[in-house]
């Protein structure tokens, strides 16, 4: 139905993420109709994300350079290390405020697809926390199987190390309404309920 | 926040049309875990369909050569010719099952925006309706104020060359609530409306 370079486009864009058939052919339609620049700028930006970024080889977090700013930065306090297992999960815990440092595993364990311990930074975040200046680690992991798989295997190899090992906590998310909450988040909740 | 290359990247997705900050970032990390290939290939579609896209000399639509597949094909009818705004616009009408032949205008005319009609390919439409071929012009311009100004404006410059001139039909959508139409369309389909 298209020609070939307007299909190609609409075909690329549609493997985005949340990008589905409709908004690939909005955008191509845009890029096309755009001037040149536009088309050319989003090509570029592409390119040289992927040429200059790369991983912080401290936290593997992504960085321009080889260390990323936030473990640059002289701010952020080295004693409190923050697990998560992909770089995008960092963003919202900046949004939350958190000052200490993070590590990225690069995914969770999953036998299902494969992944085992060796496949994700661990040696790399035990090598930190041996370093001595981690007083304690954050497991951020998601709340999901895996996620929490993940973090109790983290657990089990850190805590021999000396340092304080915590998890987020589950529960009702903030503005929630109980009569809508699904049983195993109050299940989280009620255990983890607190003394006010 | 991000560091430069990946900010650019996020700046750059956010322009495209329905991209908002969040998908923006989901796209843009995606980008960055994906094989090189994945990125390399999405900037690479893009250039080439800038490069590689152009007008058919015909019609106006998108093409990727001189003259656009359906000005070629020898099955679309000559003689009923559908004049839009946009070459987007002629998806649907192909999706529609439109067997005739089109006219991209390039946009309306718009006098709050500087738009006259000389601004748009009215001059190449009027000599294709002179070319004799054609026998109906159907005006698909959006039902809008521009739109509806635009076709009158075609109107009344086509019915001098002695061709039929139509309006594609306003009235209730196909699945549409009568409780919940505006009042300008119900008065367009009780204007419209047809002997049973």
């Amino acid at each position: 139905m298209f020609e070939g370079p307007l299909a190609e486009l609409i075909e690329a864009l549609q493997r985005l993420p949340g990008v589905g058939p409709k908004s690939a052919q909005r955008i191509a339609f845009y890029l096309l109709k755009s001037p040149p620049s536009a088309a050319e700028g989003l090509a570029e930006a592409i390119l040289n994300a992927r040429r200059r970024m790369g991983f912080c080889r401290v936290c593997f977090n992504l960085a321009e350079g080889e260390v990323c700013r936030i473990c640059q930065d002289p701010r952020r306090d080295p004693r409190t290390l923050c697990v998560v297992e992909e770089p995008k999960d960092t963003l919202v815990l900046e949004k939350a405020g958190f000052k200490g440092r993070y590590h990225v595993l690069g995914g969770v364990i999953s036998p299902m697809d494969g992944i085992g311990p060796e496949d994700l930074r661990i040696k790399e975040l035990l090598a930190r926390v041996e370093g001595g200046e981690v007083e304690e680690v954050i497991l951020a992991t998601n709340p999901n199987l895996e996620g929490e798989a993940t973090a109790l295997y983290l657990a089990r190899v850190i805590r021999p190390l000396g340092v304080k090992v915590t998890r987020l906590a589950s529960g009702l998310p903030v503005g929630a309404d109980l009569e809508y909450a699904d049983e195993l988040t109050l299940g989280r909740a009620l255990e983890g309920r607190r003394e006010l």
